[in-house]
């Protein structure tokens, strides 16, 4: 009776969902896992009892005991895996980026229309946050009125050596995009990125302000810090015409002790975002059974790189960029 | 593989459980529900898609599909159903109380023991509360020293004109009672009962203010008030040698408009400790897997019933009265 | 033009209100300092620009230059002070108590009230706090409806070796006690004091937990507590039929480092109340202008010490004590 | 032995100052106010007891009672009654705008560098506010790091009809370029302003989006918003290598009430500041005694203006404006 889930990757995000998957997801039964490193799958399979490996994403795709995928391979790999589910007619929930590329993401798009129906979930989580849930709950009221300017901040205690300065904009501001896109239920149109002088030897344009400019006339501006020591730290204010919302979860728990009065800030987004990763995975499974897609389309997934990418434009030339988007086909209608 | 679980009474809390089992508990089946209200009891039968309905609880737990018990009917009826669970041999959760006597408690005491193994839960949620439990972990990094107060505060927006003054300590008290024994490791030796003069016609006693001495030297102090108007406010503050915890969570959004800074106060406890809830089905279905028993035991049923009838006695004498508890047996140990 | 002041004893408290007297009180000069101790009351003297310097608090009250009398003496002092500047026909502000015993105060109450006007102040400074304040007039909108119970804890980093018992009811919860008759304008009736077992060779009974109950039928509880080594603490929450106050004042600059958010607490009483001793100074040289006392009058100073006695006999016996106090003289209605 | 002060310009601000001055400001006598409308002047001097009353902001400037001046006559006047202080000796706090042109600033920097002593002080009261001064204390500290970015907002609740767009950046803004100066001891060199569509039909661009680049290569966000309508905020976050300072304070007092739990906005800049224009008249009233000028100088005042222009070149040109701005005197250096 239970939802075949097949795990492709099993790094620190597939491992998370395996888990979250094979222990707390309702309706779910981890079918198999795969990896190109077969002895972190195997690990991985024993751990959570999943019912087979494969060395093979498409392998995985194919196995018929595989009712439905979790992509949480390497970007680049992302746009094929994706675009073989959708052949086998398979729901997939694709971790961000739908792919690194704006062509990979249309031809998703294109694939996905061509067939007529929804498949594609991309794993934009916040959207599944009960923080971000209750900021547009709010915002829906009208108690605050018209929003007008919504303010972000995304930090990272610290990125790995491999980090480069696109990825601020690619890997994380990313998210500010989709969540901004989904909370305004509007299109980003320009983008502005202010760079700092670079700190270390590396060169690594860290932390960087973008300013981005949307259709109906807001602004959204993101702070993008991957290397802020102090912990995780995400949080928006979303001023309207009436009122503020302000979106600053704390722990429940404060300590005071040695002259401070203080509570403690997430270590990285596994723990800041745990409900939303756990809510993102039940509401999947349950979409799947319902056949009512939930979450960010194969469309919100273009929509974020062909923005990430005019973001990095702005970033390398220092001057406002325009987002270049095509038509949204009717699939994708609210 | 699932276990199926029955659940006897399907008034608010039963129906809360029945949906939460059939919707978001990993492993769990909703085998059968049972009520007197047979129409009540269909009803959410077919909402949950339970696979039986008994008119009767005892009927329920012999009910071969039925692996596990969950008991949510009225309180007067608990002793005998935990009793029958203990005889078919299977694992229990029951609502608080575990009987609303001190005698009954020890019957179900005396009958686990004699079997030897526990079986026995009681739903004290708040030992699963992740706010709960961030204090327990913080006193037990031992950054703030040893405990030396806990101070209390249990409000209900409003209580149903049937409540009367006993029931603010056995219904809404027992809570604090329970998680100030959890939290503390100790065991309560004496009570004070302070009241205020009665606010209207019906004579109902509320708030109360209950001061409960234990038996290592720590006070409790406890407003229980359950008639306070603006929402459901449960918080605490634990003072130790070198520091203080306290428990306030916070929605995480908050709203500016019309001159004030909000957030919301829960309406009721099912929201505001719906993660607690929702974590003890959880942790109780996967303890049936392992067989290593979690959350409250039976024991910790009779230490509540035992020190609430303390704080029953203090509330009509106006004086300290004195706990009067058993030996613990040795199934209890930690 | 300026209203000459005479400050009594340079110690701490004594120092503090010189300085504060010679640097920011409008209409205020500081006319003359005394102490036992010459040469600390001179070196003060020299740091303020003091007119003189008296050795002996009596030849200071009686000096011409001196419109008005602050006394920070050492509490044995008080009373006989005080009766010297009623003989004398000079206005005078008292540190608290107004004396330590209660007879003591009957005869600066009787004497006043024979005088037949107001000269008396005594320096409960938290009803010139902006926090205080702000909890009263909230009160009085009647938003939260009438008041019910109040929540007191008191802390103090540390206290002095000499530090006794019966101080942290004496010395420290007396604030808690003016405050709340001040706050719900109502009187202590009875009270009980819960202790903990001593946690040092001395034997101190630190922190202690004071339960007051009113002769309109409120609960007032305070946490006392002066060796809380995390900083200074005094918080409040006002329970109301309709809603609470809580004084929860935090420092307006949080830091977020090393996994932490936090905020400062404040040292001492003195970095706490730094703007109530500063109102409280300004508002007594004002009322010396217009002839309009304000703040804690002789007879509050009664009470404190009345209700204070009242809680030592609690502490020693371990049962509730009543709070024996006279009939309030006519030039003490509000 | 009192400063005998005169205020210039008995609108909202002269009159607060006159009556702080009057009323609270230790070592200052009210010796003159002037103003063109006659009747409020006399009002105002009767009410603070000041000792004369002049038509023209010159004769009071003249006056030789006065011993130092204050300003807060429009705008347009200030340049000319600085001048004619400076040309009198006489040490002189300006409400800000220095002057609302870039040369007229540069004027009173000349004629002051020429007088070759610090007499003007401009009225950029923030320096005194205790939030932003703990803030600067706390960045000194050192133990968040080096500074990067610094985030602003500032709203106001409602502005008056004759606002108008460039208003946002000379009115109100201009507040944060002093703040943003003074914190992070740099200066800025370029700017940009992001315009939202106006939603009004007078056309007023509200809110704005400043970002402002400094030489030392932070940046500097402000929203500015002067009819937030919810009332008076404002705030900021400086983010630095190692951590981040948030300013948001609080009012001191919490209430719970339907479902809410609630503290309260300021509703305009006299009561958020009041606490930094009280410590801003004392300093300045010290600082006359002492001869150590202290606050923002005239070349602060020059800096704010010549940024505020750039910006409003901005605000216009829609890209990027640099500031121009002369080699400051050695008379400012620090």
């Amino acid at each position: 009776m239970s939802i075949g889930i097949g795990v492709i990757g099993t790094g620190i995000m597939g491992s998370d969902h395996a888990r979250t998957l094979a222990g707390s997801i309702k309706g779910a039964a981890l079918a198999a896992v795969s990896d190109t490193d077969a002895e972190r799958a195997s690990a991985l399979a024993a751990a959570t009892r999943a019912g087979r490996v494969h060395a093979d994403g498409f392998a995985l795709v194919a196995d018929p005991d595989v009712d439905a995928v979790l992509i949480a391979s390497p970007d680049p790999t992302h746009e094929d895996l994706v675009l073989a589910c959708l052949s086998a007619g398979k729901p997939v929930l694709c971790e961000k980026p739908l792919s690194p590329s704006v062509e990979g993401c249309l031809r998703v798009v294109a694939a996905e229309t061509a067939l007529g129906r929804r498949l594609v979930q991309v794993g934009f989580m916040r959207r599944f946050d009960p923080g971000y849930r209750s900021v547009r709950e709010a915002l829906l009221t009208g108690e605050a009125g018209a929003p007008l300017l919504l303010h972000c901040v995304h930090r990272n205690a610290s990125a790995p050596p491999s980090f480069d300065s696109g990825m601020l904009i690619s890997n994380s501001a990313v998210h500010e995009i989709d969540i901004a896109r989904w909370l305004l239920e509007d299109e980003i149109e320009s983008v502005t990125v202010f760079r700092l002088p670079a700190r270390t030897p590396s060169g690594l344009l860290d932390p960087q302000f973008l300013v981005l400019e949307t259709r109906r006339g807001r602004l959204v501006d993101v702070e993008v810090f991957v290397n802020a020591r102090y912990g995780y730290d995400v949080r928006a204010e979303l001023v309207c015409e009436a009122g503020t919302l302000t979106l600053a979860p704390q722990a429940p728990v404060r300590l005071r002790s040695s002259g401070q009065d203080s509570s403690r800030v997430a270590e990285d987004w596994r723990a800041h975002f745990a409900a939303a990763y756990r809510n993102q995975l039940q509401a999947w499974v349950d979409s799947i059974g319902t056949g009512v897609a939930v979450g960010a389309s194969a469309w919100d997934g273009y929509a974020a790189t062909a923005t990430g990418a005019a973001c990095l434009d702005a970033l390398q030339s220092g001057t406002r960029a325009t987002v270049r988007m095509q038509e949204r086909p009717a699939l994708y209608d609210a």
